[in-house]
């Protein structure tokens, strides 16, 4: 399972039901947390998201409403128990934040909290864990910003039972044949790996693009990508005022996802002013078919 | 008008219907916050409470369920065009969390924030202002951890003002009668005060323990008070442990009131184990009669 699930799809000023910044990435066992506005904790109880499984937590930037709840639920895992290690990926300056409040109110973690800098401007791989890739890229933002690619590629190929056995295969060598091993038999034949398994599935790629203001520069990371998240905080007839204050509108966001040839396009923080979210959609739309709504407590298959 | 809101009665770990601790004190037209977990500026709106009107903060100590909801709260106000002072009375600890917190992200305030730092250990006034006296006490708890201690005294006598009119007084005078003066009408003779006013009502006092382990050296602020907050994390049974993590039980609460002779006790600050509250006031009010549950959204008259 390759999926998103949105924990808030507002922008800086909460209302009482939209939330700010915060997103789930499941990589089938592994949950890994994109940004964490204030209460971030409470929707993953909402969501009855198994918070213990968090394993990565990245950090865009170090605007509030993108990490403003992340002390909260680092303090939380705690006292719940938590003792599997965390990192965080972040601009270097949430470190001493997170610490000076650990510090002041005498809290030991009882499990290994590792920070990951992102200095400004990197761009490349940040982790690799099993299937997953994840690498980094700056958005222009009014500060340091990242948004993230979240590749799933199957490493090991897949296995054709039928004929593993057909071949007499010993099922405690599947393992290798997954690897990629051919197997050779008592008689010395040989039979090649690709009679018995079949090429990884194709990667699948979701692409957090953050706040940014409208910048043609992302383009190279969202080519192609299956799902792409940007953020449309303003309709189109503010768009003066996105660029002013570094953020996006609607059209801007479609017109990138369209010339990227991405999949799909989730849109998101969107700025308190609004209640209505439908002219979002009626806006994106007719550049770009296949964009939702980032809804809250929806889980969206990459 | 002086009374108590409740925002959050619950402890550090956030469920979803109890929320973390927060209470409003209203003065007349004065909002006090008093300690302000996360999500405080949430219940704040859902309570349709006026936060421009918040004047003074108070945060007892810097445990994170006390004040991990500020930044996201100052932050808000000013977005929200706040140009009002603004004064924080804490541990000397929050103040370059905060500072921190709005130089990584850039934050120009638009409002002044002075923060009053609380030396541990410290006791006595530390605002009047208008016919507010707050003072604050030293709690024992796991750091440095403080009550506080809201007097609202009216400074004026009340005019009685068909007595006022008989003795000729002009009505331009009647702010002078108020603050105590004689009058001296035109043919010599003097009207005293008390043939006009009566002396300002009974100052009332409402007394918040913050988080603490059971301490009868609390009682002399205690003493004789209008309405006392103290916390019940735990039941009666868990003595031992409420002890162990310098907290309170029921019966620990309900008796400091009853030997204080305050004349209503409002508990709070309930361990997230808990469910049900009733048991709460069942062990409470065998012990010290006039006892509420703090329920969130519910505003306690002094």
């Amino acid at each position: 399972m390759f999926a998103v699930t949105i924990l808030g799809n507002n922008s800086a000023i909460p209302t009482l039901d939209r939330h700010p910044t915060a997103q789930i990435v499941t990589c089938d066992e592994q949950l890994l947390l994109v940004d964490c506005g204030e209460g971030t904790q409470l929707r993953i109880a909402q969501y009855r998201i198994k918070r213990s499984k968090i394993r990565y937590i990245f950090i865009s930037h170090l605007h509030g409403d993108h990490y403003f709840g992340l002390i909260g639920l680092l303090n939380t895992l705690n006292l719940m128990g938590r003792t599997e290690p965390l990192s965080v990926y972040a601009p270097p300056e949430l470190e001493p934040i997170i610490q000076l409040q650990l510090d002041c109110s005498g809290t030991q973690l009882h499990y290994e909290l590792s920070f990951v800098p992102l200095q400004p401007g990197y761009s490349g791989i940040i982790l690799e864990d099993k299937d997953l890739t994840v690498s980094c890229f700056p958005t222009q933002h009014r500060i340091s910003c990242f948004g993230f690619s979240f590749t799933m590629q199957k490493k090991k190929r897949k296995l054709l039972p039928e004929q593993a056995k057909a071949y007499e295969i010993p099922a405690a060598y599947y393992g290798k044949l997954q690897d990629g091993a051919d197997y050779m038999r008592k008689d010395g034949t040989v039979v090649k790996n690709d009679w018995v398994t079949l090429p990884p599935a194709k990667g699948r790629r979701y692409v957090y693009c953050a706040d940014t203001i409208y910048d043609p520069e992302l383009l190279p990371w969202l080519r192609d990508a299956d799902l792409v998240y940007h953020e449309t905080t303003y309709l189109h007839d503010l768009e003066a005022r996105a660029a002013e204050r570094y953020h996006s509108t609607t059209v801007q966001a479609a017109s990138l996802a369209a010339a990227a040839a991405a999949k799909r396009l989730l849109i998101g923080h969107f700025s308190s002013k609004y209640t209505d979210l439908q002219p979002f959609l009626e806006e994106t739309r007719p550049v770009f078919a296949a964009t939702d709504i980032a809804e809250e407590g929806v889980t969206y298959y990459v």
